[in-house]
């Protein structure tokens, strides 16, 4: 029998002087003179303790798991050690509880600022923010509730139609703080429809059905985009760092810089720099406001998928669960709704709402479906080559055409018959099959670096189409 | 082999007809003349649905928890079918979501009153109140992560020693948030010490001190009193109901009547009735809204035990499971913490405290103390005897103390050697065995009823002590 690999061991320098930083960063806004957004360093600091903790608990709690029925088998490996699964949940739990420590952090300050002195900034302003405490709050309630339901799915295997609707209880918490707190429910309208509807419309329930959709689609995407070493964890790391970078547009700068972003179809230069005047906000409270909220969610999520990631790289140590994807795919949302730039968010997901059209036949039946879509494994040459579905009886004509059109679009290759030329087999509906009929057989590790090559061309595009070609539809209202 | 019981029946008529019921008091609300306090109809009617969706969801998902593995043998009986354990997760569910549903209901004003007109009362009055939604959700995270732990303790199976801490993580948002608010650390004095100490004293951190230990104590309290069937949802429901009952004295009632308080010693009558000078509150809002606050945390949770209590009933058909234990502490914690009456709410736990106090010697080691200390079962003749736990080696001088004191209290029976008299066995250290020594040998479902009759007991001596006698060492000052 060929043995898996050993736990990969942990940079122990590293670890150790780390741990000094960290606090360093959590210590800072009680030393003098305190930082322009105190919270800012805290937030660095407990995700750097947080980073700590997974990475050295991932590979501790291992034989934890797999004692309690908790592994699996990695189906593109020659060997079938258990491997623990749904280690998703010790990224959730480092996450959340470092989310709770840095509540007294962003929601107190810690003395009146003295006349005459501007106060540090943050989410906590003069008054005492408890608006913005329950949004906080409820978004936490969201993210334990999702990461709950996704360790339910890992231990009883809900099949995946009546996962569906998980999401969809995890954001109630979300709404309800919403609705309570009378939330915005209007849309911007595109320039060129103005004329007919005016700036703002208020499409009233329909931003409620709205958020819920958003949810229920970031969190399934990146639980179908899934199946080999690391893609998970590299999907969610990359979207994770470009809603970071979109938040630093907006955050308070002591260095002023111009972006030539002219050069991207914009009208305007883009400005950084200055206090509350800074980047994107514009001297808008509010939207620094809420991008630091959008921060301080993202860099603790950051910090825990590069310490799964460590664990999870081909070859993988550990897989993430249901757990993972749920987690992830919440916190995305989450931030997306309450920092309110959920059409930049979907902009992020490009790679997974290609993924999710391309699947459609088959998760809407039109195609057969099989248990595991994952690319199949060569175990002589150890290379990855498409899986393929088989028609037991004859394709029907919508999927016959449907499959046309993908074969046209060199999204799939079709096995035919060879005396009439109906199909008899179709390489599975996933973007990972889609790279090896392009690309040709690679391995795990490879086909892994080419999706993350693709999220990030998509990252870009999206920042391409926001600040550049969205200016042709969109003014700088944001509400 | 002896097969178990069946499921349960569920009395169809009942549930049907309890729908509509259900239904009125949710939209009673909504209808004019607007009652006095909107959202304890709301309350009312969530419960109730509540109930009725536990009920039908613990025998209707038994089976998926025993494929998933999350089943026990029933120790005190002589079939061995495996009973679905874990089962307070199913209660935890359907509370804490109509806790989420009810948010609406009880921070939003569906209108604002018209000038001249009182607004109705509730949590809600003129203002959002952000400041009381942020103390509810943060107890929502409590109560979310108190029964994760919970699930987590029965999926992993964590040693008892590792469980301790549990609900220490559960309280940290409890705590953060009662933090981040600026909470209140002063407690008030006993009029005999006031001389010395003053009215009230601020105890700072102590008092986040003892927020922990309260919660940490209701939790492993009702956990370590468990083992025969119904014992923890009895206890639990005889807990809950007391709590509502000592709500219910401060709520603005319309009637007005007399409790002649002056027979338990009080020095007062107490009187009911009339709006917002009801009852105990004496005209005070903040005692209201915290009262509220506990009842509509209450509420739900009597419904859900009650449904619970239904299935795990002697024969039971279910197993709370550590989530149970955990879930049901944990919310006594939250309205014994965040209502400010947790002197109150400890009164409760007579019986928990006297068990604890029994069981220590045996949890911090100086008398053995074996897997299972729940009481032995004679199958010939269907009765429960005290279980024992044996010496293996002669007892220290500390143990044969301790238990010799017990001994002379009537708390334990001794075994002793018939030479030199040193202790062989002792009955195990629990208020089951306790009252089996006493009362002789019964069946499980007697000795649950005794365990009932003595929660009762204690409640009524709590209502006693904290109305009639504490009187004499604390006034009305109720911070």
């Amino acid at each position: 029998m060929v043995l898996g690999p050993e736990p990969r061991p942990l940079p122990k320098v590293l670890l150790f002087g780390l741990v000094p930083v960290a606090a360093w960063f959590v210590i800072r806004p009680f030393i003098d003179p305190v930082p322009q957004v105190p919270a800012l360093y805290t937030s660095i600091g407990l995700s750097l303790l947080a980073f700590l903790v997974t990475l050295y608990l991932i590979p501790a709690l291992g034989p934890t798991f797999i004692n309690s029925n908790l592994k699996g088998k990695d189906l593109l490996k020659t060997y079938s050690t258990p491997i623990p699964e749904s280690q998703g949940l010790v990224c959730a739990a480092v996450y959340i509880l470092s989310l709770i420590l840095f509540i007294p952090f962003a929601f107190t300050t810690l003395s009146p600022p003295p006349n005459g002195k501007p106060s540090p900034e943050g989410i906590s302003v003069l008054e005492f923010p408890h608006k913005q405490l329950s949004v906080y709050l409820s978004s936490i309630i969201s993210l334990l509730i999702a990461t709950f339901l996704g360790f339910l799915d890992d231990v009883f295997d809900i099949r995946w139609r009546h996962k569906l609707p998980i999401p969809i209880i995890a954001s109630i918490p979300l709404l309800m703080v919403y609705y309570a707190d009378r939330g915005n429910t209007n849309i911007v309208v595109p320039i060129p429809l103005r004329a007919v509807f005016g700036t703002l419309v208020n499409i009233g329930p329909l931003y409620y059905l709205y958020m819920l959709m958003l949810s229920t689609f970031s969190t399934n995407s990146i639980n179908i985009l899934a199946g080999i070493n690391g893609s998970e964890a590299s999907q969610a790391l990359i979207i994770a760092v470009s809603v970071l970078l979109n938040d630093l547009l907006y955050l308070p700068w002591r260095l002023g810089f111009r972006f030539p972003l002219h050069l991207m179809g914009n009208t305007t230069e883009i400005e950084f720099g200055g206090v509350w005047g800074a980047g994107m906000a514009k001297g808008s409270h509010i939207l620094v406001e809420r991008h630091l909220f959008s921060f301080y969610f993202m860099l603790p999520l950051v910090a825990v998928i590069v310490a799964f990631l460590y664990h999870n790289w081909y070859p993988a140590r550990v897989f993430p669960g249901d757990t993972f994807c749920y987690l992830t795919g919440m916190a995305f949302a989450v931030v997306g709704i309450q920092a309110h730039f959920s059409k930049t968010l979907l902009l992020f997901f490009i790679p997974q709402i290609f993924n999710f059209l391309l699947s459609a036949p088959q998760l809407f039946g039109v195609v057969p479906c099989p248990r595991h879509r994952v690319p199949r494994f060569d175990p002589e040459t150890n290379l990855l080559h498409p899986s393929k579905a088989q028609f037991l009886k004859p394709p029907s004509k919508i999927s016959t055409a449907i499959l046309h059109i993908f074969a046209k679009l060199g999204l799939v290759e079709l096995t035919r018959h060879s005396k009439d030329g109906s199909i008899l087999e179709v390489t599975n509906l996933t973007i990972l099959n889609f790279f090896l009929v392009h690309l040709g057989p690679m391995n795990e590790k490879r086909l892994n670096q080419v999706l993350m090559l693709s999220q990030t061309a998509g990252s870009v595009l999206a920042f391409v189409v926001r600040y550049g070609l969205a200016g042709l539809v969109y003014d700088g209202d944001r509400r």
